[in-house]
């Protein structure tokens, strides 16, 4: 287990000289504190951005680089794509549900337009082009791509679909040089400094220095060995990531993702939550979290997927993180993927990503030796097979899922052992106002204690889309940013 | 919404002087309150019990009075059972998780008999007797039940069934006047009052008082509309109970359950979870809850429950909680009960109480007519009920429902809508050790805070069993007087 730390908050009485100081701290130089960086500094205030490892990036700039944008970007009409603020509203009501915060969700479609041409004009690079093929990113520089299930079964019932996944242009994707998420932060971080934002690497945060009467006024930290006190004048802003890696509160809090961080970076350690719960700081889904399913979406769309019963349980052709979050938490983690010869080979042949190509666990000339084979219930999977008369027709009563990816399972057919095989980060945290002022659980705003991204509960309470993380954290980030710099 | 109320913690150094004193201090008056009044009392501490209504009780009295005991009581082995306490915590691990903890359990299984014999020596009495049909709670005045689906798939194969459902025996069930809570909770309150604990009613605790150095030494409320000050010499307990009324809380930590409570009451409104994260206290679990179905468990197990995908989930003679839990999250809260007339019959002439009976929402003559008429996909409550074949074996391959309730399902047939007929309380709390300090998110105990019940994290991580609550609550309340009073 993770040892905890001392969190505590430190009176700033007992601070006798301080070792830094400037208008504005940032905790974090990901996407939330990168844009926390720009807005302060726009502002006029003087800001220090304090990071724990060596460089700016954070778990952004290892990222696939979604940012989840909607109601009608130039981009998305470049694309030739309808959008609008209540559709896009729609659709996340559900999509982050059960529990999403729709005044959340409103302020953000409202602002999603602008958000869009802010990183436009932070020089952040767009490709006007959509990829529509399934996968978890786009296999080029494309610039555009579903990345909610918008377009699948039940949203598409919910909400007109239109894709939201907005990725920077990668300069070289080929050869692995640099990751759309980079292209994000690079733009984020030199529009930062272009404004007088400084940065200070190797500083690991620790305590939040406070007033007697509760104003946050510093932040204490360690760098190279040595205690630092760092004054913040006008305010703090904790940026500093989830809790992924913090076994301690991923066993108080996720439990189900215990053991399995994915598409997470190990100095997302929950510090900053920590040090505002110390404070009195109020959380909110810290049960929620991102999930992956490791397989390619190439394979998933081509086969059926069933629980440990042999039956179906989502349309295949959706946002693969919401099979993962359907496969963990309502399926106790057990999947396998029935899929033909035919079809494997045809995913086989697909420009997809070859490593997330998995081959049969299971091999059989038929369905009743495959589910004798796997160990299911005698007659499960014969029944769930009985798909294939109205895949037939193009038909698929049960789960919708699109009529191009609807084809008989034939012979001779495998299955994928699919258990255990998920994994994630988590989505919850300190709960914030719309202007990202830290909350105490007495319901007033923390003063001078301000944070964003995944450090923060956003938009997700418990579903999730691609880019919604990227897409909160710059979001409210730059609210973070603007509210520090008023104080 | 509830509205929050102000939790800051108040300086010792403010208050001019104290309008109560005691030793320990214990807020709440339920089965943790009563439970650490008695401890805290025989360890010779002066003992003031501040309790927010006008009577001692809480949820407690109102409760069907399940006590989950087990590991060989006299009780159980006077009903002709056996058990270990490795038995019972195999259970429990599984039953009580994902993301149980197993600390507890152990501690609580070594704990059980002896806690047994303490309720016994404390006048809780219980009548060697069991019961055996399916219900919520026994008929009669029975004292053992199955509460938790030990002996049901899967658990049966994982632990050598045992029931541990302890419960007093009621003086006069069929009139109504008494609950079995209220039998567990006269004869600990008259044992507190006789080791000299005294209560003082229509208080409500507000904000907790520590001193610079952060020991709590106090509590502050309100009582007739004046504020009081109550001095704990030695420590505060906290039993308010959780928070499954306090709906700005259960929308951050709970949504599933929004808009649902049930065996709960009004005063469990997070109180005491919030003046201790005030203070820096950390949680755990805060998204778990019970969740009841709300059907006669008699009819439940003579039909097959299906999801809106026409399937089958849930062995239907199982707890009927976890059949609510795995509703509600596994399910999306959809499921509907296939039962056929001849069954329907025999459950309504059961001796099940018949507020809980339902009559069915569509009937039919055959099964394609119902599933036509119920709106599920062409074929899927036809190939489920493929299950009559096995059944008239007395098989049942897919989730083991015992042979004594598998019958084919005949003609004229109906179906009972259940979707949205879950409702329950939340489970998750305060973090504390295994003797009952509340702990800070440094991972320290906070000097002189106790807290026990359901504003702590108990047993249950996700997964519960009917009698967890008053076991927890009363086992760690016991603990939670001690430490108090050791201060």
């Amino acid at each position: 287990m993770t040892p905890e730390r001392d969190v505590t908050p430190i009176a700033a009485s007992s601070i006798a000289s301080w070792d830094q100081e400037a208008d504005v701290v940032i905790a974090g130089y990901g996407v939330a504190g990168a844009a926390a960086a720009v807005e302060a500094a726009r502002s006029g205030a003087d800001v220090l951005v304090l990071e724990r490892t060596g460089s700016w990036g954070g778990a952004a700039a290892m990222a696939g680089g979604f940012i989840y944008l909607g109601g009608g970007t130039p981009l998305q009409k470049a694309c030739g794509f309808t959008d609008s603020v209540e559709n896009m509203a729609a659709f996340l009501n559900v999509a982050m549900g059960p529990g999403a915060d729709e005044d959340r969700i409103a302020d953000y479609c409202a602002g999603s337009v602008a958000h869009f041409e802010w990183l436009v004009g932070c020089g952040v690079p767009f490709k006007a082009e959509f990829f529509s093929e399934p996968g978890w990113e786009p296999m080029g520089d494309q610039g555009l791509m579903y990345s909610g299930g918008e377009n699948a079964y039940p949203f598409n019932t919910i909400a007109a679909p239109a894709p939201r996944g907005h990725v920077p242009q990668m300069s070289n994707k080929k050869q692995g040089e640099a990751s759309a998420g980079y292209m994000l932060m690079k733009p984020l971080v030199e529009t930062a400094a272009a404004a007088g934002a400084r940065a200070l690497y190797d500083v690991r945060v620790q305590r939040l220095i406070v007033e007697s009467d509760g104003r946050v006024v510093g932040i204490h930290a360690r760098r190279y060995g040595n205690d630092i006190a760092v004054r913040a004048r006008s305010g703090v802003v904790l940026a500093t990531g989830s809790f992924a890696y913090n076994d301690a509160m991923v066993a108080r809090y996720a439990p189900r993702i215990a053991g399995r961080p994915a598409a997470s970076i190990e100095q997302h350690d929950g510090q900053a939550i920590r040090m505002a719960q110390a404070l009195g700081a109020d959380l909110a889904h810290m049960d929620a979290t991102e999930v992956a399913i490791f397989i390619d979406p190439q394979q998933l769309v081509r086969g059926i997927l069933v629980n440990g019963r042999g039956q179906r349980y989502v349309a295949e052709d959706t946002y693969p993180g919401r099979i993962g979050q359907l496969t963990l938490y309502q399926q106790d983690n057990v999947a396998y993927l029935i899929i033909d010869d035919d079809a494997q080979q045809e995913a086989m042949a697909s420009w997809s990503p070859k490593f997330m190509l998995r081959p049969a666990t299971w091999v059989a000339d038929n369905v009743a030796d495959l589910e004798r084979d796997m160990g299911l219930a005698p007659g499960s999977l014969q029944a769930t097979v009985a798909y294939n008369e109205a895949a037939a027709r193009g038909e698929d009563p049960l789960l919708h899922k699109k009529p191009e990816w609807l084809k008989p399972i034939g012979s001779p057919l495998g299955a994928i052992d699919l258990r255990e095989n998920t994994g994630g980060f988590t989505l919850g945290g300190l709960a914030t106002t719309l202007d990202a002022a830290v909350l105490h659980v007495s319901g007033e705003p923390i003063p001078g204690l301000f944070a964003a991204g995944r450090s923060t509960a956003g938009l997700a309470a418990w579903g999730y889309a691609s880019g919604v993380s990227l897409g909160d954290g710059s979001f409210y980030g730059r609210r973070a940013g603007r509210s520090a710099a008023k104080g």
